[in-house]
């Protein structure tokens, strides 16, 4: 048998969207197991994807501290939005914040006027504020507008044949001719920007983000094919310029393209979401010596595999640690959910929510639930340990 | 550690109530156990506690068979029920099919009026079809009748002071004064009666059957008072007849008082349900050398360790397998629930449903969640057990 040894548990969930934070979460699952291992290890890492939550759960991760600044909305609209610094010189901004599908409305929906300049606006405001580096969640745009917003935040004019600037949005980069960045402070395009995205789509094509992602962000047929042929256009202006070609780097199709237009332009690199996230909360050191790895997210399908929350940090987490059992506790599961338990990264999933209860009782019992259903796996767990406790 | 052996997992679930018989919950556990352990050997025991699905439960474990008859219900009315044979010549009897509070309606609804005759007649039909046992399961009864009317369907009278025989059900039993068995059959009273209860109520008094049950049974506050005069003047004839006295005897005053009178009158032994039916399929002897015992219930609550099923099934496992871990897998569970884990009787506890659902969806889904959550649970185990599987 092993030496005796406390248990060490590692507690990194991604949020359950529209319910609990991700450190809610993992505070949850904590209060748990702690009833039935009072005396074992523990390190509570709330973890994100790069979509909603990356900001707060870096932020509590690290103990960072969170900024407020009014910037433009993907419509044009003032509004107030937070980011986070952690290690006092990294931002951490979420594309959603400024730019999010959020602010789609009945009179402002036109994915062809949507601009990402608000986003552009949180960067300024991170630089002037110290930021050395800046941390970027891909996940929940509005927009389709290939980053053009936030350069032109940043101060690069768009210009058509006769010169003229482009207004903001995707709906006239059919007229790009030239892309002046002349007025644009060195600095922004030499500081360091990580994109965490949690797809691998390109900017054009098939898979691109125009054709997958347009359409939930409000796109009919006529105006995906239009925002196609701007994004085409503007990449074609872009590679030209720059002599480099990100069309069909994955991720280049994140939010709207924003992974284009940054990679293209800004000294930025892309990673899958939940390893940047992971790499920024010390995942990895804190799986050391693990026994077990609880994670989860609200709703676990067979998406999960394909760079969603659970699956990094459990990937993560059998790279240091192989020995260590991964346990899901999500909010819901889809049937096909359980393959995911087949190739022997994740040793268990489970839902949070205790008896039968509607989605709204679920949401508002989450906490308890979350902490009983954690409570009953490390049950189970220590009947079976030889581990001292 | 132990020797190399494969795993045994004992399956002896309650039904759910109103979901799924005993049985069918059983071999939805076996489904999910199955698909991690499937070298494992598996004892699968559907269970009751002699309430509703006792029947079921037994003719399913021994693989009886079943029998129908046409008998009065409590309020006169001419019913089909059904009854079960094991080992061919025990009769399997549950109170509720002839006598039990499904007959109530908004016209036949007065507990001074419903009789345990029909209950009578199904023995006599049992009796006259080679039976040589009985086992009668004492929940569900819509009466409060002390068993007068099973006695009276045997051939007994029940006389005022003018030798004039009352009617059925306990309205008039005040005024008895004499109960005449010259016309049983003398064979009757020498069968032997084996009572399954879940209750310990005496048959009188602040715990009896009148105060403590008559209530869910319809009778208001008079009602209670009139039958609890009663069930003392049929007390005090019956002890005065025979020279025994089981008015305090345990579960005397289960069913209306049906554990008292047939205690009384017939060679009728009372046992806590869960442990009749365990004896009756063979629990102890199929949980020898388990590893893990699967019990569950349609609602599990601080209840449960007086008497219900998975109490019992895990008191059982535990004498013959004290290293063997009980996990209950229930519908749902109440909030005190989990107190029962505090004892080391019962090793975790798990509500089946998968994710936020209805009451009406968790019903529909029963099987298949009660399967997965098995098999998640199976997982667990599987990680952490070094026994060959």
């Amino acid at each position: 048998m092993n030496e005796v040894k406390n248990m060490k548990f590692v507690i990194a969930p991604d949020s359950y969207k529209n319910c609990l934070s991700a450190f809610e979460v993992a505070k949850a699952i904590h209060a748990g197991i702690n009833q039935i291992f009072p005396k074992a290890e523990y390190e509570v890492v709330p973890m994100a994807d790069g979509g909603e939550g990356t900001t707060t759960a870096l932020v509590e991760a690290r103990e960072g501290k969170y900024e407020k600044v009014l910037v433009h909305n993907p419509f044009n609209q003032l509004v107030e939005v937070q980011y986070g610094f952690i290690d006092k010189q990294i931002a951490v901004i979420e594309v959603a914040a400024a730019s999010g599908i959020q602010y789609r409305d009945a009179q402002h929906n036109s994915p062809l006027l949507a601009s990402s300049y608000g986003t552009g606006e949180i960067i300024l405001d991170a630089l002037k504020k110290g930021a050395k580096k800046i941390v970027l969640g891909l996940g929940g745009s509005a927009t389709v507008d290939g980053a053009s917003g936030i350069l032109q935040a940043i101060g690069a004019k768009f210009l058509d044949k006769n010169d003229s600037e482009l207004q903001l949005g995707p709906a006239n980069l059919k007229e790009l001719a030239k892309i002046d960045f002349s007025e644009v402070d060195p600095k922004i395009l030499k500081v360091p920007i990580l994109l965490a995205s949690d797809v691998t789509n390109p900017l054009l094509g098939e898979e691109g983000a125009a054709k997958v992602f347009a359409p939930q962000k409000g796109a009919d047929a006529v105006m995906v094919e239009q925002l196609e042929d701007n994004l085409s256009q503007f990449a074609k202006i872009a590679c030209n310029y720059t002599g480099k070609d990100y069309i069909n780097t994955p991720g280049a199709g994140a939010a709207g393209g924003i992974g284009f237009g940054l990679l293209t332009f800004l000294n930025a690199k892309i990673e899958p979401g939940v390893k940047l996230i992971a790499k920024l909360s010390q995942l990895a050191e804190k799986c050391q010596h693990a026994d077990y790895i609880f994670t989860g997210e609200g709703r676990t399908d067979f998406q999960t595999k394909f760079g969603k929350t659970p699956y990094g940090v459990a990937q993560v987490a059998k790279k240091v640690s192989p020995n260590a059992k991964v346990i899901i506790v999500s909010g819901s599961i889809s049937e096909d959910a359980d393959e995911l338990c087949q190739n022997g990264i994740i040793d268990a999933l489970f839902t949070a929510p205790v008896g039968a209860k509607s989605l709204d009782q679920a949401i508002k019992g989450a906490k308890s639930d979350i902490t009983y259903t954690s409570k009953e796996i490390a049950r189970l767990l220590k009947v079976n340990t030889s581990l001292k406790n």
